[in-house]
């Protein structure tokens, strides 16, 4: 079972940038504890962040018979990009979307999300440890199939 | 460390209602789940199920001093009781809001939580098991206080 | 064929209040009516009457196997309660939806329901001859099963 | 007593168009039926089809002293037409809106009537049936009078 | 000098519908004061009503080279046809809307008109006076050409 | 019988302002040929004008018992100003609404008057021979009285 | 002359819920200075609260022919209950609605109230001290009567 | 194969109607031009115009049987004729929709159609060499039925 | 402790405006009541009434530091005057918002305050015995700093 | 070249009224440093505040003649006046809008101007420093013509 | 005449991406079919295909001179990118814009296109044989430049 | 101090692309100016025009310990991107949004800006001089810290 981890836009700049809403480990921190947990699921990740809408799509694309599944923290693309939706329903593997903060609780124009309505489940909220609980739900819903 | 798990009106029914939406599997069975999963945790936990918001507002609100946290589902609350978010904010301790089937996808007035804004983490779309990463989310969070 | 007649809130104030929107007949009458035109339909029918949202949904969930389908006259609870919504497609009956007064002319937040859309009829204007179309339709959706 | 029954567009495609949605009774059946409810309850009846709103208003127009009341079905008009709500305010008579089909829970512009608000009563959702019940219901009310 | 009158649906239901909204006089009355009027002003006028959108917009079309210009009282088409703003348009005379009532303190659907902002002039709330006062204000436009 | 004209914020520009929008006459224009028509009509009138919602409202608090009704021209208070509402229907007395320019072809924020649903009659886009038909109207109501 | 003082849901937690919005007095301290308060205007009162919508409906529609008038404070009910609403003027009685806190500083949805409308009169913002401005209105108003 | 075409209201002014919208050739012109198209694709064709809905809608439902496809340019009743997509989604036969100016870049009220979500397909702002394109999509899609 | 009691536009009309919805009362009774209340409250008073939100705001800003504090009925401005709020922020004393009628009952138009918001508290719905409950509003707050 | 500096309602209380949102400068300071930007610009300004949007109007107003151009801080005007913008666009002299604050990162309601799409040039969120950039931009333009 | 196709984001995966959507045929049998039918109109054509809106634009940008318009299927950027639209109005050039899929039956996000209304022409609906008519609508169009 | 002048999206068209909106200075004009200017004001600038909203990000990122503020330009980006909000607010440095047309003043769409609530200043409408101001105003407020 192999699974992408995919960071959206803004994503490099984990651990300082507003570190009160989205904490201070990096992505670096964030792709270590992700390998860990995968190591311990038995799970391959491979891990890409991209600041281009355009790159993550072509990503999504050549990684289809490649992995079975994401990971995607599409950053404020969530919000936007029909694109990343179409992309990810067209490559047509399962896929959880996860935030670091709390979106629900920001402005209003990050409420409706183009991904959460066919993503195989969400999580936000709980900072980075969200990206753990993604995976774990990642891979159960991945064994069931 | 102890936590309760206030399951919300009609999962009553969890397992015979619309099981495509919701799975086959009963509240029992997600207790039960939830048990083994909290033993290994090292968490407590309580479960209480209704069907009366008043009476969910009466149990939150007394237990305040033997629980240390929330992992609530609450059904079609979630999108119409404000008296239900008082009540989470009002007495004070953090809360994981968990949806058994992917709101997100499903009839547009179920898009808006009154909750998820005021939640220390929001999981949804990944069936029961949603609940168990809830679980972790929240465990997570209250040994990080 | 049996059918429970479930009144929402504030119907046990047929008859006193405001009796130029819902006439002067008390709820007593309108069940002595319906149980009348039961008889002629041969359908065997229950009352249950009730201002708490959970009481009607414990009701409803528990009448499972014991009735066939349900008479609902909502009250205001038809504008606002996703819950019962979620109870009466859960507990997989079929419904029919009653209203005394013409909700399409009154106040606009009586305009939409939550329940018209998943009902297997809907009946409203009439007075509470309403309820008498209403168990004849549900008679008859019942016969077809 | 004398009521008309009015069809309005697309009702002559009754019981060959979408019969998923509208059921297999084509008109003739409907308007038989009637008849035969009409004569149980001692109302004479006259029916009356067309796709034209103009007719439909020049018949309504000129119903006035022939008839006590109309049983309509308005079909796409009830959403659009304020010329026919006009109409039927306009000559006076109380009438009963019926439609076949759960317009509550088809697509969104099906929502809202032009009509129900100055209604005598409304039925929908029972398929054919409910011009049986609407009829009743207009029966009923002229007999109060 | 030559105007063609153009009476919309139901207005040949005045002097009997909603006396309190639209008054005593009858079309006739209203066709007789623009024939005193138009006389006075050295006015040609000929009368048409029609219920059919589609009649009125025959009217319109092969009125060119006829008339000068339309007095148009739209009545429930106001709010609901494009259809009629087109032929109007398309016909490319200049037309003057009158209402009988004041829309503006209507229900809200009588709030917007798809005429008004391709009209000449717009004249409502006078009662049917206002035909006369909006004749005066199309002659005097046509005068201005 | 005595009327009072007011012409309200901007109007002092007629005939300067924007002179494809509202025409090449000045404002005394207007009130001259206003006065020819009054004088025609038997009708007594005073003018006013101010740029000052405040005036206004003075004005026409101190006009009751003076004059038997207003033609008000509110320019860009019509969409904004509830004061000015309340102040014509607080002090009771019927007024006629114009408007020099087509309001309803304009922007999108001048189609909606606080003032037109409590006027006795609206006339609009008739250049400024709409105040003469809106003068004609006033004294036809006020004759009616 | 007796009024029922009905506190709603979440009310239980005054003095320790959010403390710097709703102050730090209690349920019992409110109590005891309007018995204070009543006892100078010589009205009796009696006290209530409950979490339960069901509950106080019970309560309100019990309490005719006890009490003459309602206090009120409807908490997070407000904004979602036509319920709450219904029973209110269904009982019939003169009610006042009192807000500790200042409603239309905080989140958009507590601008709208559904009982606001038909109450005999509204207080929020004072903190506590509302509920005797709002026990001398209500005393006031049942003098009147 | 045989194909329908259905001018809608005004377009019996094509040509004449504002040019510098619609152009300068007639209907006749659009006629004949599909007319040579249709024989070049073995097609059968047939033209219909009409400005009333109602015997559009007659037409449609006659037609069945006799053609296999409609090329419908439905005018002003693209925006507000529920009615139309009835009749067409009832007869049930693959129909294209054209139209002749851009009317997404014209007023808001056209930019919605009730017709296109159930076409087999839309071509518009070809001015009328959109016909053609129109036709030779709806021959190639009857070609693979 | 001195507070300036602010009357707003239209204000003057109080005993002869719509005595249905304000009241037989006039403002200088009003006044005198507020006095009277005053005395015993241990408060003094300055009474300021003007149909110009420019006064009224030339007013606040000259009153900083001559009183303690606002009683402001701000009339038809509550809903429009952007620059009342500001004016009231800007100077920084704290104020009572008071209505005669119940707002909320009314036009859809008088249901937002640009006030409320930002006000110590808010009263509306007494008639003009609210003015009382907020001069005592006001005095308990000002009491309290 | 000559332009005249107008500051609207509140702007009075610059340097006093909330400081943490414009400043502390006084308009004095503001007055006097446009001043010196204007020798160095070789313009001749004059300057006017006003609390009242008629005597801003009759500023604009009497101004045409005098001066070339208007440097314009409306206040709470901005986003309720139609008034204002019917002035500017009516004496037809190009003018610059300033704001002293980010209207754009503050209440919903302060997001849209009346004033902007007609203005010459916007500038806002510099603080007072915002005046000196507009009056160059005013200069520039003005200088082109 | 030269024509250059832009596929946007997505278009690689034709063929595979939901085909009940989009059809089994590959962009490479699109581009193949549109060689064909251009090499019959005489018209040169090149292609290009990019998940990258920048990309598209600089494509879009480096166009002018070597080419005489474009055949546009813009994906998921139809209804997001204002980017897209400043480019094919900024280059100037007539282009088509074609969908491969109903947008106007799908999902309620995908019915506004930012292209459409400067657009020399729409096709959408026909599969991939919209493409084949998009490119003779455009050809048509240049050819009457 | 050293400033990043940031061109987004289509600005490489600038002198070329809709003159009448954009003028006909082109882009090398625009940085020539802002390098005098800013010689002028003693602050280094480094110019980036990019058409990939990721390669905007990229620079932004990337620039951080190298520059102390930026102007940007963010063009269609403006309305459209929270990826690029977030990228300005995640790097943390001021930053002034410059638009070269009037926005306000344009298509409804480009009324709402992502960037202006967080920017440290905003200038529009002055054609390409507002750079000029933009770079001013952020030179100011980079002295000022």
């Amino acid at each position: 079972m192999k699974v992408a981890i995919v960071h959206g836009p803004n994503l490099q700049l984990l651990g300082t940038r507003e570190p009160e809403v989205y904490g201070k480990e990096t992505l670096d921190d964030v792709n270590r504890a992700l390998g860990k947990l995968a190591a311990e699921l038995g799970v391959e990740i491979e891990t890409f962040q991209s600041n281009h809408e355009g790159a993550i799509v072509d990503f999504l694309s050549g990684a289809r018979g490649r992995v079975d599944g994401f990971l995607v923290n599409p950053g404020g693309l969530t919000h936007t990009s029909i694109v990343l939706r179409d992309a990810l329903v067209g490559v047509g593997l399962p896929f959880v979307e996860v935030h670091v903060s709390n979106t629900a609780g920001r402005e209003r124009f990050r409420r409706d999300s183009f991904l959460s309505g066919v993503a195989a489940g969400v999580v936000f909220g709980f900072g980075i440890h969200g990206y753990l609980l993604g995976l774990r739900g990642l891979a159960h819903r991945l064994a069931q199939k």
